[in-house]
């Protein structure tokens, strides 16, 4: 749960955010019915049918083109020009098998692509490279994040890329360079299309983390000002959103660090330099997630012992109270009403006013109140379950 | 614990269920006395007799029997169809060491084997491989799980599987695929058949998974919502239990890591490439049990404050109550009872009415109801231990 | 503190077993005066005089002899059967450098066989070999377990192993096979000799942790249903005590392991292989000192919620009187006595009764009775420290 | 936050410092808009415009110069003698663009340097090497510190060193060493300015840790006499402070390290021994780092015991005097006002003084007074939240 | 802070100590101004003035000399006997500047022999090995320990070694050797030399540690026992202190095994031997380290149990007597002293009594003081804080 735009009296716990069905972060890896076949591909129910999209460029032309089937794409996956297929959506068997078909998938490497969420990694095939990556992207009220599998499957001349939902990607800067032909991307080849997308999905970790990063403010003054059941339930689903990000990027370092170490022939010199820094921006957010998930812990240290000096502040007041109370109601206890009003005008002569019981009643309304006054501003009549 | 059928009002802890006999968590492996010869069987006295089944097949066909002794298996072993031989129960010696003698096992291979549980790992015989696995199944009632060992001898045209227990396996999915020569799998070797087991295996492993993400999920709401002993129980069960996974699981994957890297020519280059594929889900599981755990970690510490906060609001309401009371008590004990009656007629009017007595047992009475309600509401009547 | 024959109202304490000299778990290593010359030797002034044993054993023949001094083995050392020398005890400086001599030992070897404890380890001599163990036997009353280091000292032909106390070992099986000629031992070397001993030694831990594991069990019920002092006192004694275990064990994987891996010629190919199988239960012995020291740890954190959970029930019991009472006796201070009795035959006609003043304090009485025999049954009346 | 010049009655928190300024302690790393070309530089709007200074030096001579663009600088780079050229400030992209060209820079390399922070690093390229450093200062005050990255591009005659801020840097020292020809520093290459600057900046973190050490002592006292609110949020912020200390040092060593292994031919032989005891000094305050952190979490414990303990103390207060007027007061409820004066003259006779009931307001208000006194002597009226 | 001559009755804190001087432990390593010169020495104004010693010997004869200056030392080096120059103290840079010259001493081995403390480790020259060791001997007093730099700079025919006091050294035995010829010190070369010494600086560790151990269970006793605010800063002081010594002996044992593994062709394969018997008692001191470590963490948790179960008797105490008496006060309030004594004789006779208040005053102060003394033996009279 992040909080850029939460308003301070108006908290929103995960619980809520679940329901608005804002919040769907994953905890858990695909997994087939044990025994089934190597291969076997299994649809979500709720997937969306594959938008099939192809952007062909070389130095002097870049051409985008809607597919309607994956076989229209075969002509040019063997010229020169670099071929970019990106599939959207996994709601069609037939067309993934197809898709399979087209670029000579093996079964394996389809099963990874179509049944996600599966953990970052790298693969090598005969004349193909299998990378499997995790990106996320902001949800549109700036708290939490989606986060969806991307596909990279990369040939001589041709990515494939292939995208669980049509709806969010990090992708559209990168289109764009091709397109107006801003930098060196039109020059490269394959690989350096690779590179850029995987950049992409990198960078797009940090917008995310940033966002952590003022939770763990805004945490850091609540935990210390107003400890509430909120802020202990905003801590524990913090660190339950870092481990998830941990899990991504763990996996994503070592994907891009054997890219540049034992990748094949696949992938030029030229772009390893370019992998390079996107390995150093990895390691960055590793480096974050460490240490926000660091603060996370010592924070719900601060919050116990918040939550410990609330109470001990409760108790002095009672104690203080009490203590100065209990000696002196015993004292009236032994004397307090039966002083011998006869012996002396200074016994007790409020008892004989006019006025005297009302004016007690007067007194201890006053009291009562006073000090209901000053309970509600301490804050003691506010809900804390 | 783990709590698909659990209903709210009926919490189930784990010593009922060890009461009932449904959860059998072994913490400790199997030991021998110490000094005994290496080779030295021992069949538990409630073990089961040993059920023999014999899978001979090729492309062209596939036969299934029940052997009644292990040298009926011998005429199979040395001919080039793939022979799987699965026993099923430990619970006979004479068996097992004629199994062992068809098989030409080494005595130590054969002690692994019987005396169980051992911990997961590979071994290279001369011809053989060994391996020893760790196969759980989820009991009937969908909470805690059973876990049995399974061992593979894979040699150049046969595969023998030893099973601690006849009722349960997740290998039915494989069989049929035999039985109906769906995939390629009666086109390959016995080494693809001992790939699509450990496949079966691991699969396995993640729906008793997931029956514990929901696990951790209750709790998150439970720990807020209503912390009790059962809740701390539970907790502490969950940790429990995924220790005893990530146990299993560790030893697992370096186990098939082995059988990938430095796998004996009983494995084809081809079959590596599938195993690399359940390398990949070993490590997902891992990866949910290490996440599971520190989820619980978690957990234990929200639980922790979540009970300081109960017992902080319960101070405040003792709080608030003595001290609006205390003072005014003492003043009470001042004057209360003693204003002349005769001064005014505003003193005390009430000890003259008629009903006052009763009335003011009815007003101490109406107060106390009143103040057993709200504990009552706010939950202080249950009991906690 | 182990928990076999301890009885429910019988609980005894590590500092009691400490005092009856039942508990003997060293924490430190041996050290010399700084400065001291290699190969000094340090005898405890309570160790038992040295008793030599002799096994001297072929395919053919076994025979077991009683030396008197060292130098009588020397004619079997350089013959083709294998001689056993098994030196109890470390209580005569003079016998162990006479023994220094006749096996011709490095001063460092002798040093370390003689300078207990030492950390377990491996080395390698010229035409010998040095093995340090660590060997655990469990004690009589079945609570803790005694330790003591096992030095092997393997040649070509013979092997000495030096123990610390006569009067436990777990050597007594291999003594037997050897008599009997049971197994292949009296067909096989020194250094199958030598690896029936460790094994002996690593299958002694696993009884020891099955104590623990029935510990381990007892507590988490204790920690939930009656968390006192002594529970505490035995988590913390049961993880000191798993820290002593682990600090035996993890340097005997890497004896073991380095015996397997860069053994030297005096360890035969064939022998290796039952090392293999011994180095696996070390292993398992490892892997259960974790799991119970993450149990243990765990427990600690239980044991802390339930003290912490009994004490808002009993916060509960005194805000729930007190919040009752409170204001109920406020109103009585108001009215409580000066009911008008002439008014109205309703105003505390108890006043006027005969028995009045008695049945009160039997009132009283019985008030005081029931509370005091509720917090009996509640177990408030049990002395926590 | 850092407790030089804090006064006991005068506490800063770090949100006073945050507030002032002072404190400017980046958790995050730069990042780009996800998806946006390699080697685009972003300006942050407050930059400073650069100042390019060069000091141009060998045996004989060394010249300070001030450049009005970067292309002043070409002619040096080529000539025998050392060129430093030390820009300091971000603030123009069109100069950092030129500087890029006339150093003949990838445009990856630009990137790192401009687009602060980064990672501490090393990267080889064909005849430069890139070094990315931490730099810390301490603030005027004497609490928390200044950070900024330092960009080294050491070629074969020249180092070109990229600083984020005009206002501060620990390089004076050296530069006066090349002005006096002081040391050997003029009698070397490009490779020992290069790890001049590298120990400059690595014995910069040495005054900073000082002053965490000397933090940690004061809090080890405050914890223990009066743990306060304050302490708490101290602590957390020292251990804030230190996570991103530990940050910016461990990437260093690596950094430093991988210069001396496998550096290229741009560092002689010679100064890889200087290296060595610059990385000797990284590690000692890696060292320095991971001491403090274990120190603050041992402090946060002994902050929860301390705080415990007050609460203890409170309640046994609170205890004692309740448990003693309990009875007391129950005595007199019973008995306490009406005896029978008539009966005797040692019942109550002081009801019938004269001065009774003033003299019994006068004990009722010394009484409270001193249990006013002693709860303030005591400390409980000091404000906690 | 360590235990053992202190008294029950007399505890001594840390504070206590750091003012009387005796505890000196180091927690920062020396450090440079940033920016000065390679080489710069620093002599601290409280340094001794060195005192040099020469012993020069080999199998024949044995010399020992106090040297004037440490060019008198040169005419020794180049024999073939042994020469051991032992400086001790570092108060005048004059000195240690010609000693750098007349052992040809690079400027960065004399900087590191100088500016201490250094972290031990081990760095080859030409013709030199230098090794920085962390010294430990127990203080007077037996509580805590003095820590001091050794340098040892080996040469082919020479060792010189720097301390930093001259007060404390542990090798007083080795001199004894060489002078007596004891053992084999004579007969072997400056390698030799050096191991004995270093053998006893690590062999100077162990009786630290044994007095730690002690302390250890004097603690474990206290925590459970009488847990106050010293048993909490003696834990705090503990875990400081065992952090100081892992400090220490981490890179010990580091060192000694580069010395074993790297070592130059300065060391002889004989020598290495008994190096391997100095690198087994480095790694038995830090296992005591890591599980004194481990302990004391868990002392921390029993010790905050113990102050929670306190606090639990305290409050238990509290709620009995209150819960008893809150509904006897309210029935009191109602009835107590309005009994109609004309109806009965029965009605509070004791209010006719002729001794009746007196007596109710006895009872009353019966009453408190039997409360009192049973606080007292509870011991919540004891000052906690
Ligand atoms: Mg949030
Ligand atoms: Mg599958
Ligand atoms: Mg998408
Ligand atoms: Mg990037
Ligand atoms: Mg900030
Ligand atoms: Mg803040
Ligand atoms: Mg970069
Ligand atoms: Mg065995
Ligand atoms: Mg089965
Ligand atoms: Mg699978
Ligand atoms: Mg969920
Ligand atoms: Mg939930
Ligand atoms: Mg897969
Ligand atoms: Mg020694
Ligand atoms: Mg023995
Ligand atoms: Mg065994
Ligand atoms: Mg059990
Ligand atoms: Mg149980
Ligand atoms: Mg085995
Ligand atoms: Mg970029
Ligand atoms: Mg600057
Ligand atoms: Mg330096
Ligand atoms: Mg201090
Ligand atoms: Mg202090
Ligand atoms: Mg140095
Ligand atoms: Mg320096
Ligand atoms: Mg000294
Ligand atoms: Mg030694
Ligand atoms: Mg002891
Ligand atoms: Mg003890
Ligand atoms: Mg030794």
């Amino acid at each position: 749960m992040v909080g850029k735009h939460r308003q301070p009296g108006n908290i929103v716990t995960r619980r809520d955010l679940i329901r608005e069905g804002e919040i769907d972060i994953q905890m858990e890896y695909f997994y087939d019915v044990p025994g089934s076949m190597p291969g076997t591909l299994r649809i979500p129910s709720d997937a969306l049918p594959p938008i099939i999209g192809l952007i062909d460029y070389n130095e002097q032309k870049a051409v985008r083109l809607q597919l309607g089937t994956p076989e229209e794409c075969a002509p040019h996956l063997d010229s020169e020009s670099v071929s970019w297929l990106d599939v959207k959506g996994l709601g069609s068997e037939d067309v993934l098998q197809r898709l399979g078909q087209v670029f000579d998938l093996h079964p394996l490497v389809l099963e990874d692509v179509v049944n996600v969420p599966q953990r970052p990694k790298v693969e090598e095939y005969d004349d193909q490279l299998l990378i499997i990556a995790r990106m996320v992207t902001p949800t549109e009220s700036g708290s939490s994040f989606h986060q969806e599998q991307v596909s990279l499957i990369l040939g001589r001349h041709y990515l494939l890329t292939v995208q669980e939902e049509p709806e969010f990607d990090c992708f559209g800067a990168v289109r764009d360079r091709i397109r107006t032909a801003k930098g060196i991307i039109r020059k490269r080849g394959a690989d350096y299309l690779a590179y850029s997308l995987l950049d992409s999905i990198i960078d797009g970790f940090f917008p995310i983390l940033e966002i952590y990063g003022e939770d763990i403010e805004e945490l850091e003054d609540a935990v210390v000002e107003s400890p509430t059941h909120q802020t202990l339930e905003r801590i524990h689903t913090l660190r339950r959103e870092l481990l998830v990000l941990r899990r991504a990027v763990w996996p994503m370092r070592d994907t891009i660090n054997s890219l540049i170490r034992d990748g094949s022939d696949l992938i030029s010199e030229d772009v390893r330099i370019y992998l390079r820094d996107c390995y150093d921006h990895t390691v960055q957010v590793l480096d974050m997630v460490e240490t926000y998930r660091e603060l996370a812990s010592s924070l719900m240290d601060v919050y116990l012992s918040s939550v410990n000096n609330k109470m001990n502040e409760i108790m002095k007041v009672l104690t203080v109270i009490s203590t100065i109370f209990i000696p002196l109601t015993f004292i009236v206890g032994i004397y307090g009403m039966n002083f011998d009003r006869e012996k002396s005008p200074f016994n007790m002569p409020e008892l004989d006013w006019y006025w005297g019981y009302p004016l007690c009643w007067v007194l201890m309304i006053v009291i009562a109140l006073s000090l209901i006054a000053y309970f509600k501003r301490k804050g003691w009549f506010e809900n804390v379950s």
